[in-house]
């Protein structure tokens, strides 16, 4: 499975706006698996709640999607929790509590049953933005859980892909968030990506996935190889950057939150890499 | 000038306590020189933006305070600003957004004067919990901005404070915020301390800043000495530990909001430290 | 191509056993592609320059051998060049200058073009033990010398080798020294493995690799998984470990060179991971 | 006291200068407490065993000296521990074993211990040049040992000294390393400083030292204010820039050992502060 976490639309001045949130999903929705919404590069922390319940309303996906929820409580998620059961996630990805990681302790694995006692959730390791880890042994436990039914690992550190693929149950789904290490990921395990890139690229990460799928091994490391500076920007770039990148291809992707920057600046390295890729037909 | 940053209660089931919440700071003024609300031990970001308005209306502070902020962007941070505003805050202590910082660049700088364009503005770096820098270089440009009129460094760095001391107009205000290091901060030019210490010891951090300043610099020494225990261990047990000290000295700090912790696993080593201060009466 | 890096015997007393060294040597050249001495787990750095060139000369490997090289500056590096080149050795495999990195700057580049001037060159990424980076800006630009032939990256990030794959140059030779990522370095474009854990289970990872290049990838995952916890014990247990394992297993390894621990803390949890391995037929 | 490490000539095609050598450490010698030999900043690891005994040899210090070691097994350490023993020092400074330090364990007690057997031996805390840690509690056993006598931070981690003063017992020498803090060092209980800026301002740090112990506070403060530029720069430009700030003010203080820059990026930012502290006379 390729999802791709879609970008949340703010304009100019910093207003979310729900009608190209809508937009940007049903032109996203057909060429991928489904959907991560307030996910890595949703910008679900940039939203108060009730903007977070305005935008989840607004979508109506049809395939599979998962919520992203980024608190550090748990009296604090009730709400963003009874949101997505009602919008029909198939699960919560929830990142670990982060402000008072160090006096967490116990609370770790606390916090995700608390959330699983409600619905299905996916553990988010993603230390590039909440720069606390998610220890593998709490994974180990965790994975024993059985509404928490599977992770979604940005790190790049694939030892921890390595790990779950001798140490986790075999049903217990991996996806990676990492692009530039994507096919490195398959081999270990991964059953597929939720990776920013499939804003973009979603055909191409789907032919790789396909190609290793079908033991088509040449083929996709050569994709892989031709992916690699697309995902390898995109990770330094972060939010602005893909966002500039979907406005490029004429895509209702929108502005970062107030104070980020409107435009990246390593647009001008990634512009030739995306545009050479369209070219060859890998863009959406 | 030392203020505590006091601990926001909530009963055993995580719900915010407004009345325990008065009480607390209504035991402390008297003791201090003012306070810190929603700061790096008043668990703000365990707040709803309901709740914290709630809090904040629930205090009447005499002295001066500080309001704590730990936005992620602009249009999330005008409420709690205004709220702040409205209720007396002599300035808004604010860090800097985190969750995406990787990708903030210029967004740092103006993330500020943004905020500043309303009421006076704190810098605060505490690492420990936000996880991001706040680089030399910005805190030289910022302190040049005539409504960002101090800095909250808790980071324990104390090259900064010199830095600080040695670069940055005279009568921009520098709090500690790293009770370990209290002493070397005065001597490196810190005005004062926030410090989760001063919950429990306001009186011995106060004799301390005052030997400091009439020039008793050997019985300064003798309480950095004897208080040095006291800080570090609070640095290491945070929040947590914290409440259970304030609750075992009959104050109604209240608990960790879930699912933090509700006993810390260090208590057993800070309650004789704890207690053996008592006994000296440095304790409130 | 699967090399070992074989471990210099010390006695229990800490001198250096040259017989000791070439039994090892001869008991696992035939099981193997070749040999690193004094390589990451060969504790060149343990060895005094005359040591160090009596090691050396004790030795007579028949395959292809890469030595080691863990020095601070050119002139130091000079002795060790030279005795290399003398023994034969298909290439120095060097780390950086770590004591000063922070003002290296330009050194570092000039450091390789340095000792290639002499012979080949294999650069060293292992920054568990460097604790220093080796930029991958610095590779892109190394990698254009016609003498500096390859490299060994045992730091596990996985990006590192993705990077390797889709920006060198397609003759320069990619070596993995992180067993417990193995296929995914393979996948990743590595040509093989320098791997400690190959000093135990040698026709393990050569069956890996064999899986992997003749395409058979589901029986390339088994192997993988069935060998990553040996691989990952052994990154956290280190030079310790291996020897004991070693020992164990009847073999010369001797001891770590004092201070070191003679035996490992996680012997314990190591060695029914080495005993059903062995019961398998796995090891050497 | 004071004491500046004083940094070990090489000519530029990197032959160390015994005469230089000599007549730098005769020049220095009279305005300071006493010397640091192969310190910090002595580049001791960039010589080989028979280079460092003919450097030791040349100097004749007749002020108390300190001899740094970075070695990393006992057997490597025993013949500098023989020289320095018979050159006379006062102390070995020893760093803790480091590429292999994760598998150390128990052996970093052990390591010092069977230094001291030898000599009087004072701990050594370099991070930034080590990348290892020398944990409190590792410190706080050692410092009961009899020739374990003292101890030189150079991390800048002022929570350390501040631990040191209110832990370990009364006449433990603690001498800061780090020269941007060094007023707040002093305040937490150091008894001086070994400061590469010492090599450039002796008389200053000399005068800040003296003001801080009769209670001239504000005229310490106002030094402290004074000299952070020309701590501060040197911590970030090391040898290349000590050593070309040196050649600047006339002292044969050659250049580092290739490959590590001739001339420090730096420099020009550097010269101005140098100039105008020489201006005023704080420079030898």
């Amino acid at each position: 499975m390729i999802l791709p976490p879609i970008p949340t639309p703010f304009d100019r001045e910093g207003r979310l706006d729900t009608e190209a949130f809508r937009e940007l999903a049903e032109a996203l929705e057909p060429l991928v698996d489904g959907l991560l919404i307030y996910g890595s590069n949703g910008e679900g922390v940039h939203l108060t709640p009730e903007e977070r319940a305005r935008g989840l309303r607004a979508l109506k996906p049809r395939k599979p999607f998962l919520v992203g929820l980024m608190e550090e409580t748990v009296p604090q998620a009730e709400r963003a929790l009874l949101e997505a059961q009602e919008a029909g996630a198939m699960a919560l990805l929830a990142t670990p509590p982060r402000y008072y990681h160090a006096s967490l302790g116990e609370g770790l694995v606390a916090y995700y049953k608390a959330l699983a006692e409600r619905m299905p959730i996916f553990l988010y390791h993603v230390p590039q933005n909440t720069k606390v880890d998610l220890p593998l042994s709490a994974v180990e436990t965790l994975a024993q859980h059985p509404r928490i039914t599977g992770i979604k690992d940005s790190s790049g550190d694939l030892t921890r892909l390595a790990f779950y693929q001798a140490h986790l149950r075999d049903d217990f789904r991996v996806f990676t968030g990492h692009a530039p290490t994507f096919l490195g990921a398959l081999a270990l395990g991964a059953e597929g990506g939720i990776l920013a890139a499939a804003n973009l690229a979603p055909r191409a990460y789907r032919s790789l996935l396909e190609a290793f799928r079908t033991g088509r091994l040449s083929e996709a490391q050569a994709l892989q190889k031709r992916l690699f500076p697309l995902g390898n920007l995109l990770s330094r770039g972060g939010v602005p950057l893909l966002k500039q990148a979907m406005r490029h291809l004429g895509l209702p992707a929108g502005y970062p939150r107030p104070p980020y920057p409107q435009e990246s600046p390593i647009w001008k390295e990634f512009r030739p890499v995306l545009e050479a890729l369209k070219e060859e037909g890998w863009l959406l």
